[in-house]
């Protein structure tokens, strides 16, 4: 199994803090230890950080805690394998362009049966199940529109409707960014929290780490973060119920659909 | 303006002696301090460090000088903009999926009427007459075979057919990796050299390092360095002739085509 992290803001922020906390699972307080990334987007395209190695004692995942690149929308992932083996193509994210975007994919859980998933124009690189069923779902978005739909609905209702096909062969929690939205799917554990003023403090289940959000915000900031477990301790996150999908835009829930 | 920095070898090796001396290039000692980016493949799948500031100044860059990372294929870049504003979606190198692999592009000059360049499949993120051109030779490959080509010379042919078109329209220096070869056209300025035992000393132009090649390698390593200006100055580099394109793979230089 993995560990999900996603963040999507009104205003760029960074993600330091949550990845910290992330990156402690991925081979410390947890045993996500095969790998990690951490997709940030600036506007529709994103680059992606990947490593074959634990998060918890990686130097470029350090690097990334401490030299804080800002954001608006954000997917990382550290890997406990389970289908495909450790390397580079097996990493989440996995991304794609689509319309003139790129499109980012982390998942949580085995698709058992991702092997009959049709695929199209997209083509997995690696062998995970994960990376199958993305490139099913990006066809079947593909193949729903000629361009990047002018109705954001239709796009969440098309994610979601694929999602829960996919989600009927095995367990499918997802993270996709679009450089707009999050669309983050529940099948068995996933949770959120936005962030808006007033801003306090929070403290990291994973490690000795505090934040006093008021210091480095603004009264009109709103951050949504989702993650499979709640990442911190002294704060109330809202679960996801199985067969759900949520759809952030802007820092804020925009919609919770079936899936 | 830009420059571009390739590597291609028979045994994974690190790239750092040669980005140690494109990265100055970035702001420092060349004028190219708009962006950078550093592909490095594993297998058929490749991760993309990429910033949109000045390479010679990046904690980033200055990281990966640090931290050895071992690839058989790598495709750097420094940007000068000519045209396409500063921004993530137009630094270099672009990295797309096809067949199951990924293809990484950079490129150097200007292709004066890319708009009229036709697209299919794949579309551009960012505002580049670059990126347009390397959607363009994409889809041209797409379109011309069902997948990866069984015989790699019919491959050659197709790039470098689709490479001298598009070169047709303005100034077309570009590398492209593909998970196996290392493409080099030359329109205006590329040179590269083959490094192979008996290794010696070699000595960056841009920066006061010196490497002693024999003490990090094995007598059957082969890498070979394509850049926009030879990286070194006690060594021979061969300069490529306009309208042309080698074809690098397991560090040996396969074969030089009319491009």
């Amino acid at each position: 199994m993995c560990e999900l992290l996603g963040m999507e803001c009104n205003v760029p922020t960074d993600i330091v803090f949550s990845f910290t906390g992330l990156r402690q699972r991925g081979g410390r307080t947890a045993e996500h230890a095969d790998g990690w990334g951490l997709a940030l987007y600036e506007g529709r395209a994103a680059r992606v950080f990947l490593e074959t190695t634990a998060a918890a004692n990686s130097p470029l995942a350090r690097f990334l805690s401490e030299n804080a690149i800002k954001t608006k929308l954000a997917v990382g992932h550290v890997r406990k394998r389970t289908r495909g083996e450790v390397s580079l193509a097996n990493t989440h994210p996995f991304v794609r362009e689509l319309w003139g975007r790129h499109w980012v994919f982390a998942h949580n859980g085995t698709v058992k049966s991702a092997r009959a998933l049709k695929l199209g124009q997209f083509a997995p690189i690696g062998t995970t199940d994960s990376e199958r069923a993305y490139c099913h779902l990006l066809e079947g978005l593909r193949s729903s529109f000629s361009s990047y739909p002018r109705k954001p609905a239709d796009l969440w209702q098309a994610v979601s409707s694929i999602g829960r096909s996919i989600g009927s062969l095995g367990s499918f929690n997802f993270l996709l960014g679009d450089g707009r939205h999050l669309f983050a799917r529940c099948a068995t554990k996933l949770c959120y929290i936005v962030r808006r003023a007033p801003f306090g403090h929070a403290q990291l289940s994973d490690d000795d780490v505090t934040v006093d959000f008021s210091t480095v915000t603004t009264p009109r900031d709103r951050v949504a973060i989702v993650s499979t477990v709640p990442l911190t301790k002294n704060e109330t996150w809202t679960h996801g119920e199985p067969g759900t999908m949520w759809v952030f835009d802007e820092g804020s829930l925009r919609a919770t659909l079936p899936c």
